[in-house]
């Protein structure tokens, strides 16, 4: 979705207003402010906060799957687990090209609110199922199912925890760094936890004493 | 601390709200009713909202880091990796038994408020300095720090992650299990997880094209 410079104005302003202050503690009024447009325009665009809201987390969402359904295809020649490597690569990516976005989303999602539960029955079933299905493969039927599955949650944490620790990243380790080479190296942390997951997982099961 | 009865009630009725409807959307009659307690009761404990809320996480905060204190120092003449060990069972327990305070208190810090800043340099200080001390010990000096600082960062998303995605652990993992059998098996995980990073990671660490 293409959106007018204005509307993507007001779009970014509420990103990192709501980013700091939460959805609650942001007004239209300081979204308005923040995006040097009137009240008005953004009724107009939107409705209403909860409608920028909607409009901008479907957005983000449509493009998100749009990126990782890309990569899937694009990779279908390569092996399960350089085709893991590349849709993490491209996760982290998107996650921080959207950086406040991405945190204030990750917020809300742990909410017991309609609006998530429409989430999660449709953007976020959908990215289960990619990020499921692609690590599944990767890992391969040896490993049992009930530790592969820990072991998916384990992933699906390291894909989201620098956005809500994100304090404590860009204290400890981002600081230091553009978004670009933080991208590359977490996700090279990531691809060396994919090697342990998927080479050592099968051994690790043999140890578990369920 | 020890809190009266009907003060715990308003704490647990509190809590149960802010999991569930987030700090703003949830009013002080809300939680009276919710505590069968008249709003006047909790002005009286409390003041406000905003102070019910400052004596529930300071006393989660208080107790917590109690918790970990104690096992450090019962776990003094133990191996660095065993002390690392059972401070994870410590607070993935203590997570787990205040699960919907947990979840809240997780969400709110990633908002930027006056709180949330006195939280960061006080508690939060003292826990990231338990649990980053433990953890280099555990690791050794052979490791290069800042592949070091990943993998601690990767260690704390762990500890977070199933309070954050809750409503994905729940469906994916943790639903079948009781809160005992979760807390075992996931400590298990993470134990894993440290071999990984305590006897690859030197290894790992070779490979990284920084």
């Amino acid at each position: 979705m293409k959106n007018s410079p204005s509307k993507q104005k007001v779009i970014n302003a509420a990103s990192a207003l709501f980013f700091q202050k939460g959805f609650h503690g942001t007004s239209v009024r300081d979204i308005a402010d923040q995006a040097s447009v009137n009240v008005a325009s953004i009724s107009y665009y939107f409705n209403s906060k909860q409608g920028l809201l909607e409009y901008a987390v479907t957005n983000y969402y449509e493009d998100y799957l749009k990126s990782i359904e890309s990569t899937l295809r694009q990779s279908e020649l390569l092996t399960p687990i350089e085709k893991l490597q590349a849709l993490i690569s491209t996760i982290i990516q998107y996650k921080q090209n959207n950086f406040q976005l991405t945190c204030f989303i990750q917020r809300e999602l742990s909410l017991d609110s309609v609006f998530v539960r429409e989430m999660t029955v449709t953007y976020l079933a959908k990215e289960n199922f990619y990020i499921r299905k692609t690590f599944f493969d990767a890992v391969g039927s040896q490993v049992k199912n009930e530790y592969k599955q820990y072991l998916l949650m384990q992933l699906k944490g390291m894909l989201v925890t620098p956005y809500i620790l994100h304090n404590d990243w860009k204290n400890q380790v981002v600081g230091e760094y553009s978004h670009q080479i933080f991208v590359k190296k977490y996700v090279k942390v990531i691809k060396d936890w994919i090697d342990f997951a998927v080479f050592d997982g099968l051994e690790l099961d043999k140890k578990v004493a369920y």
